[in-house]
């Protein structure tokens, strides 16, 4: 049986090329970045030019990247980093409500320090409204957060628009990159950000490789406290390999991001708009055009997202029903209720995000194989038949 | 030129057989582990084998492993999270003053959230006096942490003591294990600590591993919030393909410590022994006998270490001078001034930490090499030359 991976949002495979930059770094270019030593140089030099490299795809200056080990640290350090760093000037935040679980938990976090925080709701489509948004600074914010895209539903904010507005209010605004970095282009300049979190495993780096942005004389607390590595800012010994790939899997993404894109959203916008002609009660979420490229996320009524993803893995192919941070908790995403979907549609959430390699039989197929699926799902289940009974009405 | 790599303390390489186990999961196994799906079963699989892989190199259970990204990271999440999770109880910690950075800094830290520290000092061989530590820990003492070996001067601490000695005072035991795990027996059981920080590259393992045991039970907040990975301790895309390096470097390690100690061991002694008869002034720091069987660390007095480094290095040695996580930063070592040795004589430490590809030959060489270097800079060191004067008197 071929298997389709359409989990994007998971994690992408990660580039041969982005591999093949690393696996000197896995042999014999063994040596600590901090030696001063023949064997640190070239592990030095490796990093600083991935450093460049991540720098390049988001527009901003190789000081201002700080390497991390995922999208989750890359939140938390932005957070707490940035918060705590204010604190004496007040202890307030302002987030969407559909954040990332690292960002809204770090927010928790804070609040056990005294941190209060205003999570301000989005539309139908997942939208936040940055004036709504920046109503709800006060003198006592110490951070604004939005994300850049959202991984669950695929909707990309309008950060532009939030950072313009908030610049008056002199509050620095983070924003959540690592479902939009190297899939859509990102400038930090155009943004106006003060912190940019992205991930390698978003754009075919390897896992565990991250970056915070964060703009050169803003003031930030480490997370990680210790050593000199990282300017002093994040401490612990560089994890060479991964920050080589993740700088190779940047520079293919500047170079490769905007055809990788085209050819995505061709695929994406078929899904779009065949899966509801295939299935009825089934309901794109998210925003129909400000979204990234390879993602299609739906809600299909009267079926749990689960045992669709279970049915569609038994025929090869891999989705995913929302956040893989939280997938295994089963419970109904925050995002979906944020955006006013009931609970019993927001557990028949499905996402399809493409890669690379995916091609345009795969969604056919999957065109095909979807609909019985859900039939036969549907077949199980009460409120569907209620609702059969009430439509020949 | 032969180069020779006596530098395990910055940096172990890789294994070829670790880097072998990885490689499968930086190709074709990219599943994300929280993937329900098909490609995500493998990856966790993964994930939880080098988990008990882990586990077994240090008698704990797998349930009591928790991956992070470094050593660095390891010992913050120790500290600031076993230190916040008791903080209503107290807060006062007391550490050894030869921890390493992470650990030292972590409390620093945590000082900016009202903690007090009490540093106790150790003495000539950089051990501390687990009675005297004892004695530090108040009603108010929320964590004690002592590592179980300095990677500067190789001393192996009596952890286990101070762990008996802290019990009855019902107060947590971190120990850094960062330098010791791989390289000399650890057992969690034996030890009695409630949690303890080891790091793959220590032990030929991939840079950006690292895991902490933390005793079931033990209450710990998270340092990175978010998702549900690592029993939602520690959140972020899981570095699968480290992860599986550091299960297999543990497995590894187990299997082969006990001769490539003894192999160490026995070139260690040679320099130890060697060295000083063949250049005067040479001191050995750390202790002769409780010490990491790669380790052989000296002061020359009248030279820099930076120096010696650099002119080792132009022979083919790579060495170390102290930490790597401070090599930059040019600063006499602070356990080296913890231990009671001057100011001057700290400036001139280096570090030999042996491989297991170390030769006897390599030794030999370096025996060979190294005299004549330490001459030729002493020879420009006007306190060398008035020590001379002296001595010719």
């Amino acid at each position: 049986m071929k298997r389709v991976y359409l989990d994007h949002i998971a994690a992408t495979p990660l580039d041969p090329r982005a591999l093949e930059a690393m696996l000197p770094f896995l042999r014999e270019r063994f040596g600590n970045p901090q030696s001063i030593h023949s064997f640190g140089r070239p592990a030095q030099e490796a990093v600083e030019e991935a450093r460049a490299q991540v720098a390049r795809l988001i527009n901003a200056s190789a000081e201002e990247i700080f390497f991390v080990s995922s999208g989750s640290e890359a939140n938390n350090f932005a957070l707490k980093g940035l918060a705590l760093a204010r604190r004496d000037k007040g202890r307030h935040l302002v987030l969407s409500a559909v954040e990332h679980q690292s960002v809204l938990h770090a927010a928790k976090s804070l609040e056990r320090q005294g941190f209060k925080t205003t999570l301000v709701g989005v539309d139908r489509e997942g939208l936040v409204d940055p004036e709504r948004l920046a109503a709800a600074v006060t003198p006592e914010t110490a951070l604004v957060s939005v994300q850049l895209a959202n991984n669950e539903v695929g909707t990309v904010e309008p950060v532009a628009e939030v950072a313009r507005l908030c610049r008056p209010l002199s509050v620095p605004v983070h924003t959540d990159a690592v479902a939009a970095a190297g899939s859509i282009p990102v400038d930090v300049r155009a943004l106006d950000v003060d912190a940019l979190s992205l991930a390698g495993d978003q754009f075919y780096g390897p896992k565990g490789s991250a970056a915070l942005y964060v703009r050169k004389g803003a003031r930030l607390l480490p997370l990680i406290d210790g050593g000199i590595q990282e300017g002093g800012r994040r401490a612990g010994t560089e994890n060479v390999a991964g920050i080589v790939g993740l700088g190779r899997a940047a520079a293919l993404a500047a170079e490769e991001l905007e055809s990788r894109s085209v050819r995505a959203a061709a695929l994406r916008d078929r899904l779009i708009d065949e899966l509801p002609r295939r299935v009825e009660q089934v309901t794109l979420t998210g925003h129909r055009s400000r979204r990234l490229p390879h993602h299609a996320s739906f809600c299909v009524a009267f079926v749990e997202g689960e045992a669709m993803l279970l049915n569609l893995d038994l025929k090869g192919f891999a989705v995913s029903s929302g956040s893989a941070c939280t997938s295994r908790a089963l419970k109904a995403s925050h995002v979906l209720l944020a955006m006013g979907l009931d609970h019993a549609l927001a557990q028949g959430s499905l996402v399809f995000s493409l890669i690379e390699g995916t091609a345009a039989g795969d969604i056919e197929s999957l065109l095909d194989v979807f609909p019985p699926i859900v039939e036969r799902l549907r077949a199980l289940s009460p409120l569907y038949t209620q609702y059969l009974e009430e439509k020949g009405k």
